[in-house]
């Protein structure tokens, strides 16, 4: 059994636990979370501290904070020469205090803490600094997740950014088909059956071939049309500048 | 039985043929099409045509051509005072020839030839000069999906420019995933089930509960970053274009 300990109590944390609380090969011994009352519903209260001095030796410890208490979180580990990752897709492995071994564990998924995912099909890019630690980072991913994958800084920023693009700037362009919806008395219930099928189609097609509407065919009477039609500015600066690069990008294939 | 003619031959129009002939109400009587070759493997040949002479009266014609070609399509069509409707999101009602009664009749979806969609699913969006039309087109539309809303020309267009943002731009931004990806020796893979999750969000979360990321954080470290690394001038400009929109609509709420 590989003993992890999770620090942190946010939406990665807690899918974590969860996620580590159905495997077998891995024993999750203690959380710590500055406030325990967040996990107490997660589980058992003797499993959570929030005093560092309380930490027990494991063999892998897991820093699920924001980005910018990695480093401080790391170096308040009483422990010399263990593992340590964080969660972090944009923070490189070396924000870890330079007295234990770094790695990275991170899992590629938005996460809500109001609603329940399937782990074992999010995809976890993994990195570590030495091959013992990778096989010891990979058992334990492997352990919640189908999907593993060894990914250096480098690339995991360039993933991080990529998922912005597809996850947090697509789902505020929900929110504007949203308000537009709202603003013209529609239910946005409308959207959903074409957001789900946009989102199911470049399971099988490539995004490319996927492509439709007026900037894919250079329509310029419906843009016009379209742009006539919004008034905010922040909606209009989107549309225009999406539809200048779907129509760069028909011309470049 | 309500006999239907289908007038075009692209994704919408195959779609609505296969949608039609899975239907007890609804007799799909012809199709008319210039190229009658694109549907041979659709329907028997014999309901095909590409001949207006040849067009057969029905309770119903469904235009299902570009949006620039119904008014002409319309004009051609041989009867007086026949119930003639387009399925375009972003057209009046009015462009069809005043010689007919007019509606129309808008499948709200993202159609590709390739992927088989369940046509139940579709949310239709309905709209006539009179009531008993309304009341035809409405047993056709609940013939072959359980969501059919009556929609006016105004709100339509609304609801298409809303489908823009939802859609093609979402599409738009998975292609960009993909670009990033490839760039960088990362399979698009990765991305897919956060992609997929993203959309299933907002299926029981609102999209201002499901935003997450550097935007709506205000992480201007993480966003700064994200900036220096892209290099494509229309990335950078949607990155900037949409981080700006999610922290101002952050503000208002």
């Amino acid at each position: 059994m590989i003993r992890v300990v999770v620090i942190g109590a946010g939406n990665v944390a807690q899918h974590l636990i969860l996620a580590f609380q159905k495997t077998k090969e891995v024993q999750l011994i203690q959380v710590l979370a500055r406030n325990k009352m967040e996990l107490s519903c997660l589980l058992d209260s003797n499993l959570i501290t929030s005093d560092f001095n309380q930490l027990k030796e494991a063999d892998l410890y897991i820093i699920a904070v924001s980005d910018n208490a990695i480093h401080d979180v790391s170096s308040q580990i009483l422990f010399d020469n263990k593992l340590v990752v964080h969660t972090s897709g944009s923070t490189d492995m070396s924000v870890i205090h330079s007295k234990n071994r770094k790695g990275v564990f991170y899992p590629l998924q938005t996460f809500s803490k109001t609603k329940s995912l399937d782990f074992s099909r999010i995809p976890i890019a993994l990195e570590s600094e030495n091959t013992s630690d990778y096989k010891l980072l990979e058992k334990v991913a492997k352990a919640i997740s189908n999907e593993v994958y060894q990914i250096n800084s480098e690339q995991r920023k360039a993933l991080h950014v990529a998922a912005v693009f597809v996850c947090n700037f697509t789902n505020h362009l929900y929110q504007i088909g949203e308000t537009i919806c709202e603003e013209n008395k529609l239910p946005f219930e409308l959207l959903k059956p074409l957001i789900l099928e946009t989102a199911d189609k470049i399971q099988t097609l490539s995004p490319n071939e996927a492509q439709t509407g007026p900037a894919k065919r250079n329509d310029t009477t419906t843009i016009n049309a379209h742009l006539n039609f919004l008034k905010d500015e922040n909606q209009i600066n989107i549309y225009k500048t999406l539809t200048k690069s779907i129509i760069d990008n028909g011309k470049k294939l």
